[in-house]
């Protein structure tokens, strides 16, 4: 059927009627007073929403660029830093930092593993010479489902006391607490097709002062990445460049509907449509990718042994028109993955699993009581 | 009166209604089938539209960062390169040639005045040991209504042949004759919300053969900017990046349009429309700022001595609802620009000149016959 499609992959993600109305009204000029204003309050929301008094910047880029934007402002070529790698944005973090001409360590693990906080520790604490400028660290990892132990590896950063903790909070943000200030996170980075609910085209990118100090004496080149005239503007609630206006006119709509939530609420419903989808997959007898135990309430990976998992995204985006996302590099058609980022009600949750339901048995999949996988998904929004 | 706007400045330009209700659409996956078939048919049009067989990118950024990556990605640190500097964005290319530590000449006319493309001969002439690796030209002066003679400039840079020439289209793309291939143009950058008819958010970059071989050695550092990367996803239909998409749903409609009504078409509305404003201005014994052999068809730029200039953008804003642009850095207060790039019609200026006689004796300016505006634009219409 035409129009009748359902995302339910991780960005772009659902986007609310106000906002998609929001994106519909005719631009207005960047350089106004009804502009400015609209962007003061943005702004406020956005620190609201970072838990900071700290800066938070928008750009025109997608979450790509805010992340780099985040990394580049604040180093010089040469500096050491360290990534952390467990898919495939901790990788191409450090591609950015290879392509800048930084000394990249990376601290590794599988696709579908968390990042080792102790592998981090050993590192930080045998530099002793302070040499380690930043440590880049995927919290949400899209391509995976998991979710990497910011808030302990964080303190084995503060330990070390020099290094810049960089936070790609692409899929993080919005959907679990990322409490800035209170961890003394330096970089925040994420976009907009997240959790923030609205389409991309948005980078948003919060600096700590001590990120800003760093900044003074940072070498990279840049200009339009440059943080610092972001920052300058942002504070006479303006932008250095033209910014996207109607996305940020929508983005204004939905951060609006945040504060309105409430984080709480907003972390718990992301809390509950994650245990609710990894209950429907057990239902089904399907392996999670990422364990309970550092699985993202952004996204869940399924692992169909057996099965090519692009099949069963075929049949369910043919028949029911939503959309599920694919495994990426070497995981394509390994696994598929569910996204419940943003806009995503129970309701979504609990079409998506009855789908699975009628997909898998067409493919030969019968390993699953009938209804298991919409009985285990409504057992958990009973009890939660 | 709310919702009443009339925008006249040069970006955001005015969005026709099929483009807002695009925007409006909920988004689509961009890993799909649907959005990579959209993909082919907008850079088919966008080779359409920039006169040329090579490779037109699409980037998730304004237009400054559209430049900037159609700069980047063909210099190397210390490379000597020309900027045309004739008001703020010719300032600005040079300012990213700074950044980036190029060693960075310019050449400079007076705000309001064109650029001697002679002065680029001499430089070029004097070049023999080919050091000059590129000469940066904004085709159309944005922030002064003056149009610069790219034609000409580009012979010389032709003549000298090892340079690029690399030109900021941001403003006359879509409003005049910029034939890539014909010229020889190596780089063409331009920005969405400007003769492209979609808001703010999305850059497009034209790269000739000759350029890509400078890639290969070019050694700026670059990511999120680097063209290679958005070279090999274009030729999939796909992105590097996550693109923005509902800006590109509505790309592609208004590039559809643009093709229905024909590139001669459009250069000869823009024509006429710049025409009417000046006669309209000259109607009403204002001072134009640039004279006419070398003005924009994108925007005109109106010095009214004796009268500050935002005291009529205000009454005009007021009463009539429709935004005129101010002028920029010294030009502040000193002169107003008339946007007539995009989805302008001939409706447009003679609702911004009939609100201009309807200002003007408010402040006291009486040195036209009442109605001698509307009459001499509606005498360029009736001519053309």
């Amino acid at each position: 059927m035409e129009q009748k499609q359902m995302l339910m992959i991780p960005g772009p993600t659902p986007v609310p009627e106000a906002a998609l109305l929001a994106l519909a009204k005719h631009p207005i000029g960047h350089r106004t007073s009804e502009f400015s204003n609209m962007m003061a309050e943005m702004t406020e929301n956005l620190k609201w929403l970072h838990q900071t008094q700290s800066d938070v910047l928008m750009l025109t880029t997608s979450g790509t660029g805010a992340v780099e934007a985040g990394m580049i402002n604040f180093l010089s070529p040469g500096d050491r830093i360290i990534v952390g790698c467990n898919g495939k944005f901790g990788e191409r973090w450090a591609e950015v930092g290879e392509a800048y001409q930084l000394n990249v360590e990376t601290i590794t693990a599988e696709w579908g593993q968390p990042l080792d906080p102790q592998l981090f520790a050993q590192k930080l604490e045998a530099d002793t010479e302070k040499q380690i400028k930043a440590v880049i660290i995927t919290h949400s990892e899209t391509s995976t489902g998991v979710i990497n132990d910011l808030e302990t590896i964080n303190r084995h950063v503060k330990n070390h006391g020099e290094a810049l903790i960089i936070v790609d909070a692409v899929t993080s943000l919005g959907a679990v607490n990322v409490p800035m200030d209170d961890w003394g996170l330096d970089v925040v980075a994420s976009g907009s097709q997240k959790g923030y609910m609205i389409p991309p085209g948005l980078g948003i990118v919060a600096v700590s002062p001590k990120a800003w100090e760093a900044y003074k004496t940072a070498k990279l080149p840049r200009y339009y990445l440059d943080l610092g005239k972001y920052r300058k503007s942002t504070a006479k609630n303006t932008t250095p460049f033209t910014p996207p206006v109607n996305l940020m006119v929508a983005l204004h709509t939905t951060l609006r509907m945040m504060k309105e939530e409430g984080l709480e609420a907003i972390f718990a419903r992301h809390h509950r449509l994650m245990k609710a989808t990894r209950a429907g997959i057990k239902g089904l007898n399907m392996s999670l990718f990422a364990e309970d135990s550092f699985s993202s309430p952004a996204i869940t990976a399924v692992a169909p042994q057996g099965i090519e998992a692009d099949k069963i995204r075929s049949i369910v985006k043919k028949q029911f028109d939503i959309a599920l996302a694919g495994g990426q590099d070497h995981l394509k058609n390994k696994i598929f993955r569910i996204g419940h980022l943003g806009f995503v009600s129970d309701r979504d949750i609990l079409t998506c699993m009855a789908s699975l339901e009628v997909a898998l048995p067409e493919l030969g999949y019968e390993n699953f009581t009938p209804g298991a996988g919409v009985a285990a998904t409504a057992r958990v929004f009973a009890e939660s």
